[in-house]
């Protein structure tokens, strides 16, 4: 979802190269260093706003966590809280999911979140679906066994193709849920914004969890 | 689900042994010998009152079909419609799932169709769901390659169910739908008598194609 241009958010995040990193190449295998202690590291593909990783970090002090979100927006709103917060084991990078493994190095990353991906519903942008082949590609070579990804979507037709693309790609499935809201995780699941208002709308929220190794 | 007793289907069965197995062990590498042709056979298992095995019938008659169930009642329901018929390409056998590599050589079947299974739905039934794996070995073993098999079912905890233990099984996904009706498949989907009341009452149906080898 494209948030409205926040003219402030370009300069808070140039003001904390602490918090956030930019284009971020050059951190491939040092991302422990950015963080208080050295722990295993979470990464959320497209944090929005980042309700979901702030609360994620908030309750999980023994993981560290890092948003991962191209649009400037949506990081000056993460980083705004950020600073407010100081969470020791959150750390934000502003980069395209299209290279992730040139940003991470093999096996630096234990978990791997995708919610609310973009669906791409249109059969020529299939390649641009979180969960393709060209992607599941990067996310193995970048986690660490047994390479755990949840996935969350509303969206019926991405739900779909995610469950054929990584059974074909030869992942296996620890769990998979139609309506993630009415099942036992409901109670543990931490939700984002969008996850939230379209829930509350009666729209079932689908879930996989799923390890590469 | 069950059927009233049908005090009549007993002996109908008893009077039709060209059209009707029963207990057929004997039969196993021999089923192409009981139809006019030979050609792929398909196999239904539990074919409850058979609407949707004899349309398949009726709409291919390049292919062979088999019409599995456990039930008196359904199968005589099922034989009274095949005796007025005499389609030469569908035969009907009475036996249970639980045996099924005992009653089909090897490779003997060329797709599977589970439609609308018991759900057994406590954990300790688990075992009994026609997608468990005790099940999925004997399919794999009696399935020419790919060994196609079709799932449908309306229970959302069957079809939960069903993708994990057909993915970690390793079975290759071809296709999952989560509303058939509402899909590109739905024009040519054959429906089961079950399936009709059910969609009918806005109740999705699930579907699973997927294969072994």
């Amino acid at each position: 979802m494209r948030l409205r241009n926040k003219p402030w958010a370009e300069q808070l995040i140039q003001e904390h190269p602490e918090l956030i990193s930019v284009n971020p190449t050059d951190m491939a295998g040092k991302w422990q260093t950015k963080f208080a202690q050295v722990q295993p590291i979470e990464l959320e593909l497209g944090s929005g706003k980042g309700k979901f990783i702030i609360e994620k970090a908030q309750k999980n002090p023994q993981i560290n966590y890092l948003a991962m979100e191209v649009q400037t927006a949506a990081l000056g709103m993460i980083l705004k809280r950020q600073i407010e917060l100081q969470l020791p084991n959150l750390q934000l990078l502003q980069a395209n999911g299209r290279d992730i493994n040139s940003l991470f190095a093999r096996e630096e990353i234990t978990k791997l979140y995708l919610n609310f991906s973009d669906p791409w519903p249109k059969t020529r942008h299939t390649k641009r679906r979180l969960t393709a082949p060209n992607f599941l590609e990067q996310y193995q070579d970048i986690l660490l066994a047994p390479g755990n990804i949840e996935f969350k979507t509303d969206n019926q037709g991405l739900f779909e193709y995610s469950l054929v693309s990584c059974n074909n790609f030869g992942m296996k499935f620890d769990e998979v849920l139609l309506d993630l809201h009415q099942s036992e995780r409901a109670a543990a699941n931490i939700t984002t914004e969008y996850e939230e208002k379209f829930s509350k709308k009666g729209q079932p929220i689908y879930f996989l969890a799923a390890h590469f190794k």
